[in-house]
């Protein structure tokens, strides 16, 4: 096990399983074949080809488009086929940036294939020339990756939100951080990554933002998200990703990512430039 | 004209000019078709084919083969077929960290499309919030973008010298940076691009380092490279990156990452997603 393999974990997957879910004849998702056909069976919405999943045109519209989505979303959630409802809605567009076609239950997010967006917190502290990072372990009750190791702050980007003020938001919830504090954060780029997880597909981008904090805070978690916090050396965060599972899969693609921002790894690595380009790769 | 530009400029190839050159079976570069033809009449050291230029497989030694391929580059360069002979050897290898399958005179690099590196180094200043950047003006007698905007120190990478080292030796020629302030430099990340460049293929990795200075800190130029130097805040060296190309093209690659990983550059911008994506897209 390697740093790599962290990183290429994030990237696999096979696009044969899936077809593509088209709006107005852009391709905004993948969706699995046979859940292609769950959709299909409400033909006033959805148009389900062998090589593609369509909304159907007369959809035209933001506000009767997301109501049409959202009325089939929930007669899967009766018959089971979804499952995990989140009462939150995430805007779906054809890149980020332009305007949103329609807002999606984020249960619906990786069913549908569609790109999601996130920030990422790296929340460290100086010691010297050492660097320690905030790490924490998730509850045992969450959905996805219960028990891992996460970020300080993390969350999906919702509709309506920037992802600045989400990272506010989250800041208070998930970490008591003092809204002067969590201001400092500075963001500090963009990762993306494609994987099948759960037999969907997961398609998103998380901004990662780093920010610095005194030596004498300490985060307390306020939504039930995190179970506890520790302030780790980075060599002990770099030796659990290189050897072992116990980082929530998308966080360890961030904090790779930060420990190379940081200087942490340094090109004289044989593996840097692999690093570096597995990094990059969620953008092909 | 926009950032985005800027960066699509050094990705912009059209491999159809080109065919592969191979050594011991592997590619490892990119030959124009009527420059693989010139190699070829070099029957003892290469083999063009229509589809691929290649070492010859008894050249199976690093010594035997640096030695004949250097005697081909110096005919070439008599026959006026290869220009800017610079005396300095690049190695070449399957891939960065394995060992090299043989040297190559520094003209060269480009004819054969073979992967190289760099350091490049944004020297910055913090005032405040903001962030000045040392910005130098390339002598108006380079071979490759006079007059153009450059780092405060950067350089291709040259066999038998690691990132760091050449980094330091760079820092005293280039800029005169004082030894213990060069030290400070911090690895931040490697970006790749593929572009063609004098009717060749340039192929390059730069591994960018920042280095924070004292406001105090004026840099002087050694080597005759650089003509001045001035200290340009970040919104400057934004605009002039945005309307203009008076930066050197691969160095605007790298300032334009420096600002995403500096902050300057926010995930608020509809274009952030863009602008990240574009700088991986090297990786390809």
């Amino acid at each position: 096990m390697s740093l790599l393999d962290r990183i290429e974990a994030c990237h696999r997957h096979d696009l044969a399983r899936f077809r593509p879910f088209l709006v107005a004849g852009e391709r905004l998702g993948y969706v699995r074949h046979d859940l292609a056909e769950q959709f299909g069976r409400f033909p006033s919405v959805f148009t389900a080809h062998s090589d593609a999943l369509s909304v159907k045109e007369h959809l035209a519209q933001f506000d009767s488009r997301t109501a049409a989505i959202d009325s089939v979303a929930r007669e899967l959630l009766d018959r089971g086929i979804v499952t995990g409802w989140r009462n939150e809605l995430f805007p779906v567009a054809v890149r980020y940036g332009a305007p949103p076609l329609f807002d999606l239950e984020r249960a619906l997010v990786p069913v549908l294939g569609v790109k999601a967006y996130g920030v990422h917190v790296n929340g460290y502290v100086r010691d010297g020339e050492k660097i320690r990072l905030w790490v924490g372990r998730r509850s045992d009750d969450r959905p996805i990756e219960p028990g891992k190791l996460d970020h300080l702050v993390a969350g999906g980007l919702p509709s309506h939100i920037s992802p600045f003020d989400n990272l506010m938001k989250e800041a208070a919830e998930e970490a008591s951080v003092p809204k002067e504090l969590a201001r400092r954060a500075r963001p500090a780029g963009a990762i993306s990554y494609r994987m099948e997880l759960g037999g969907h597909l997961r398609d998103d981008t998380l901004f990662a933002y780093d920010l610095e904090l005194p030596a004498d805070f300490v985060p307390q978690n306020r939504d039930g998200e995190i179970a506890s916090f520790a302030l780790m050396p980075l060599d002990e965060v770099e030796r659990i990703l290189a050897t072992t599972e116990r980082f929530k899969f998308n966080v360890g693609l961030v904090v790779i990512d930060f420990m190379i921002r940081m200087g942490h790894l340094t090109p004289e690595r044989d593996d840097y430039c692999d690093l570096a380009l597995a990094l990059a790769k969620g953008s092909n």
